[in-house]
């Protein structure tokens, strides 16, 4: 056991916020703006998008550390016992929305969660993960994502990797539509065991481990040509990640029921988005092929 | 005191669904397609939609009547005596998405609900209501539509106008925005006083008073040229309704947590939607008008 480094933390979150950005641009072309805020009740946050590029219809990039001398009960439903002692949290968080409807959407989180009381151990977590949402699936492109998730878990045992790829695919789970949301990927929460290196080094790793698994699939698929029908499925899907995003993430909903910075959460909302009533894809069609070969639940690896 | 005539009920929502469905249609020229439709639980109901018309690019016009021998007790939160009693519950329940951006989104709802248990007396209720939401505003519009509100509930009392028109100020709220959904109509739930007689047709004068309150602005405004300007922020506004609904609308939430049918619940998603980061409309313009003139919770009459 050792004492939680949140200097170092905080140091390699605005680090992977820069580079996940510079890396995002360089393969676009263009820009981030970036906004930077301040909560009320302390902390605040650097929020980062790019518009309208060449690659990515949207790519939102968050930074935020938040800290408060009394924790709201509801932000520890689940560990009452927390409520009212001083926190710290912070995390990066992004979507990242292409334009081309063959370039899947993908989505990163890691985070950092701390209370402490007077006269007792602090108590902290770690958590995180990232997972893909493609609209027209590609097997090497899914084998690629989930082996870099595999391997980036390796070293940290060898149930890792089996055990936060279903939390993720329990997760990240459409229950009104009986549908996944993506192709999944890694998900972990509640991470302290067994110590703070440990964990704050498989943070790093799912963090790192991001771009590894992301770039190469936007690289492939990026100059594949598309039109109004490839554009109007994509469209339509992007409806399933906002039904999950405002119907079930529990981030997403704490976030906005607790006065989070509503902007910059909703940054995840994709920034074009259609809804058909009863849509079918036709059957043998490549929108078929999603829903038949790549959102349900499987082992890629 | 009287007994629920239910089929009573069931006779006026379902006449209600053809009258308000033939007066869409008549005005806009397109037709709507029906699916219907069975519960596994017990009952079912009939989706009606209009799709890509020349005023409408989408009226979702639902009638649904369930029932079912045992209440889940997800379903009666608020009155955990009436668990596991058979029950009905029936109603229209309608969303209109104009493709004009001077004509405005309208809702309306009437719902009946029963719980019964042998040898006690049946417990009922009527809910309901009409609200409007302009993407940009008309005063001579506002004022019609909460004058035909307000006219429909005089004969009830003079109360009834202000309660229901601040309960409806009160639930089309988004608290993430700190705005309102629209310019709001009128609201009404657990209406069951003085009898059911009385109740059933202050939810009739509700029902027929939808058309009433909206057509004329239909009217008025379907034949104003709009251009991208506008379209743009139609879209941008439509995402406001996207997450009202599906963050804080009880009905929307119970039905998709509850096994609902999710095609039919969310016909109400607007047919196309945008959202951007830290939108802002430019001081002076008719969009910042809506903010400033419009949504804030006002007199209309």
């Amino acid at each position: 056991m050792n004492t939680p480094d949140i200097h170092a933390v905080k140091q390699f979150l605005l680090h992977l916020q820069d580079t996940i950005c510079q890396q995002l641009s360089a393969i676009d072309g263009a820009t981030f703006e970036e906004d930077s805020w301040q909560r009320e009740g302390g902390g605040g946050g650097r929020s980062r998008v790019l518009r309208g590029g060449a690659i990515f219809e949207q790519a939102g990039v968050n930074f935020s550390h938040v800290h408060g001398d009394a924790m709201p009960a509801s932000a520890t439903a689940h560990r009452p016992e927390l409520a009212g002692r001083s926190f710290e949290a912070m995390g990066v968080s992004l979507v990242v929305h292409p334009l081309n409807p063959y370039v899947p959407t993908s989505h990163a989180n890691v985070r950092f969660f701390m209370a402490e009381k007077p006269g007792c151990e602090p108590v902290w977590w770690f958590g995180g993960g990232f997972d893909l949402t493609p609209f027209y699936g590609f097997e090497e492109d899914a084998i690629h994502w989930h082996k870099t998730a595999r391997d980036l878990c390796q070293p940290f045992g060898e149930d890792v990797f089996p055990r936060y790829k279903k939390w993720c695919d329990d997760y990240f789970f459409i229950k009104h539509r009986n549908e996944q949301r993506g192709i999944g990927g890694l998900f972990f929460d509640d991470l302290n065991t067994p110590d703070f290196d440990h964990c704050f080094s498989f943070m790093q790793a799912v963090g790192n481990g991001y771009l590894e698994a992301y770039l190469p699939i936007v690289e492939r698929r990026k100059a594949l040509p598309w039109g109004e029908r490839e554009r109007d499925f994509q469209l339509y899907r992007r409806g399933r990640y906002v039904e999950f995003n405002l119907v079930w993430d529990r981030g997403t909903l704490f976030g906005l029921q607790t006065g989070g910075r509503t902007e910059s959460i909703l940054m995840s909302m994709p920034p074009l988005v259609r809804w058909e009533y009863s849509y079918q894809p036709e059957e043998g069609s490549p929108e078929a092929a999603l829903y038949r070969d790549f959102l349900p639940v499987k082992d890629w690896v």
